[in-house]
């Protein structure tokens, strides 16, 4: 009798449906919220890919073990299919640990510091570079100093602005110096780019990250340094000329075969209708990729476990993406789009989870224009449901993977968790699972599910 | 010129005072924020409190370092007043290593269990204790067990609800076990008493914390284990009887003299309206008491700082009390609350912080019945001026430190951050400076000025 009542319980909004929001869908997200924070796996799952398979760079063997271990966690979640989509993907290969060093300061002589290459940089070659440093504190510089950085070494050290509380704004203010800074110098004859670590606070941690190149200069070699010694250097610079000797010899290897992951939970009216809930399974090769991204990819996960442990039969399709190639390439996203679009698929809506596994805070959402507003204004009515749960929405960005899907003219959601840590970890060695903790990963895995329960439920057209 | 055009700037809200919240408070918390995120102290003290003073519990030689400490540091700020205000203190020493264990499994043989004795316990004599546990899923279920606890050891077993978003609400259901079951369980013969950690989480750290007695029975030792170790423990007696030994030799060495510690910028109109904020000086003598309330201190004391570095000239007086003892005797706080109504101030608004140093969420509010709607009814007006930072406000406790003030009719506050990690860290040797974020810690300091700012700007009476 009871585990009726329960199966009762559970199936109530399906059985009075209706327009508006109920007591029956707050009842239903209460559940949600009990159910995952005492019988989750997505702990134990983000656990094996860090600790036992580790940092999952594109190509990589440990990008190709976490596609078969995804693989098969999501076979035995009982979904409808669980397929791998082919996927061509650079492999960039770091190579020997790299080398900056401050060669022959008047004042401090020679010092070593904290570096790590950008993604896809190419190497110094063997004998590395050594050249006298310019300093620019943003990329719009390089066309003000332009000559002036002629066999020089660039020195990028914008920082990230501590004052905006969104600290994902105060990355995207300073991120252009990573991804550009490199092929802009190179215009002007730079020899070599150093980048000022895009990170919150002052430590000792270089963080990684991809440089693009351009076809307007041959590419110079890009290294991040850490935030003290970006300062260090910036105030020698202030006293000296300063010369620095760098090397790395990292390289692109070609391309390798590897695959989105994909799960997926077909819909008992409206199959047509996709509702995507996703991450990216590779990360950089430092660092495990805890928060970036194994985190999303487990809360992806996680929401389909859950539908099939609650006995939920979702109206539209649930599927479930785990993208390849995020950080250095997209090429996981594009494929998937092209793919998608060759199938007239329909995503009513796609939700990404890529800033952590932190607190969940609510979502941002985005979509083309012709529907945007009308949609919004539709999810909009839930937040009294998601408040309870410290969760609202907001225009902004969805996700990097899903952002192509824009043209399908469903939403578009990021997840949005709190984000004043993030950059303490963000694409560097310590972004493992120990500052991962498991409440708040849980947490968030509800949090996409309750999303996705009144999309399926209520729909968004 | 700048510098005039600055002070203007700043000073701006005084000038043209007005009933209602306006752009110009907008424009003066959005100022608060950016100093405090650029410029702060409060994580450099909270370094010194715990990597170079440590543990500072009650009477202990570490908390009168803390004492001397954080007036020398409020004495730097350019204060009205600082002063100490003398407290006798319980002085419980913890004596050597505690040890629990298992004796004598069919089925595990002899097992140590993680512990630490709760504060206050006594000891158990250097021979310890070995007898049969009883385990208890409540403290409920002291009296219906009754005489069958006599000669026992009561092993209280409820861990804190997963399902309460707010863990200090999952907290609180649960620390009765704590605070009262070695009291209650004494009462029918109990011989000693084994806690089951207050933790949202399965790990293998033991949490200490209050115990009280009372005088209806001879007080019996109390020993905390590990959440990990209590389920081990429960899943053992499921299978035979379990016999353990305990062994713990603290003991109460009587009272001691110590001191809270107060700075006070007086006020240009209102003087006699304190606008008091705080946390307390003391922590366990286990781990260093960051967060637990190294943070809360160094909030309080970072917000009389902001004032005086942002050249503010309050209406009101604002005072700033780190208070002793508030962990195992609450002391400081009685003292003040009896010194205050001797003197017959008034506090208009009392601001604890003793949730921890993370992101912040706002603030409970409490006060006296006479009092609390139409004053609370004022502060949420101010909602729309302190969303944007992530802040609101709800009915409910402040903090055990200025919970006596309600007789004086003002409102009490108590800072709200995110408490999902809270009580991984709390009463344990893991809460140390590396679990506190610079970051998070200053967003909290800025949080409680804003406060502050808008209390002393508009007032509550």
């Amino acid at each position: 009798m009871l585990s009726v009542l329960v199966l009762s319980l559970l199936a109530a909004p399906l059985i009075h449906a209706q327009d508006s929001p109920t007591d029956e869908d707050a009842f239903f997200i209460r559940k949600i919220y009990d159910h995952t924070l005492t019988n989750s796996q997505c702990y134990d799952w983000l656990q094996y890919l860090t600790r036992r398979i580790g940092g999952r760079l594109a190509g990589s063997p440990q990008a190709a073990a976490a596609v078969e271990y995804t693989r098969q966690m999501l076979d035995t979640l009982g979904l409808d299919s669980v397929w791998l989509q082919p996927v061509m993907v650079p492999h960039w290969e770091r190579g020997e640990p790299e080398r900056v060093r401050i060669v022959n300061s008047m004042k401090m002589g020679s010092v070593d510091l904290n570096a790590l290459a950008l993604g896809n940089s190419v190497g110094t070659g063997s004998a590395g570079i050594t050249a006298e440093v310019v300093e620019l504190r943003s990329l719009d510089e390089v066309d003000s100093l332009g000559e002036q950085l002629r066999g020089k070494i660039a020195f990028f050290n914008q920082p990230m602005d501590p004052t905006e509380l969104n600290t994902f704004a105060a990355y995207g203010k300073a991120a252009g110096q990573r991804v550009y800074g490199a092929s802009r110098a190179a215009r002007y004859g730079a020899v070599g780019a150093l980048v000022r670590s895009l990170n919150t606070r002052l430590d000792d941690i270089p963080h990684t990250g991809s440089t693009v190149y351009d076809d307007q200069a041959d590419p110079i070699p890009a290294i991040a340094i850490s935030t003290n010694d970006a300062e260090l250097l910036s105030r020698l610079l202030r006293e000296e000329p300063v010369r620095v000797y760098m090397r790395n010899n990292s390289r692109m290897l070609g391309e390798a075969l590897s695959y989105n992951v994909i799960g997926e939970i077909r819909g008992s009216e409206y199959p047509e209708e996709i509702i995507l809930v996703g991450g990216h399974l590779d990360s950089w090769d430092v660092g495990t990729g805890a928060h970036d991204d194994g985190a999303g990819c487990v809360h992806a996960m996680e929401v389909l476990r859950q539908i099939r442990l609650m006995g939920y039969q979702p109206k539209r399709t649930i599927r479930c993406v785990l993208f390849m190639n995020e950080e250095n390439g997209l090429r996981g996203g594009r494929a998937y789009w092209k793919w998608s679009n060759e199938q007239k698929e329909y995503h009513t809506a796609a939700i990404e989870s890529d800033r952590g596994g932190f607190t969940p805070r609510g979502f941002t959402a985005d979509g083309h224009d012709e529907v945007f507003t009308k949609k919004f204004k539709r999810v909009i009515e839930w937040i009294p449901l998601l408040a309870p749960y410290g969760l609202d929405f907001e225009k902004g960005g969805s996700g990097a993977d899903i952002s192509g899907l824009k043209s399908q003219k469903g939403l578009l959601f990021g997840f949005k968790p709190d984000s004043q840590r993030y950059f303490d970890y963000h694409h560097t060695p310590i972004d493992g699972p120990d500052v991962v903790n498991k409440r708040e990963l849980e947490l968030g895995a509800a949090s996409m599910l309750s999303l996705v329960y009144l999309i399926d439920r209520y729909g968004l057209d």
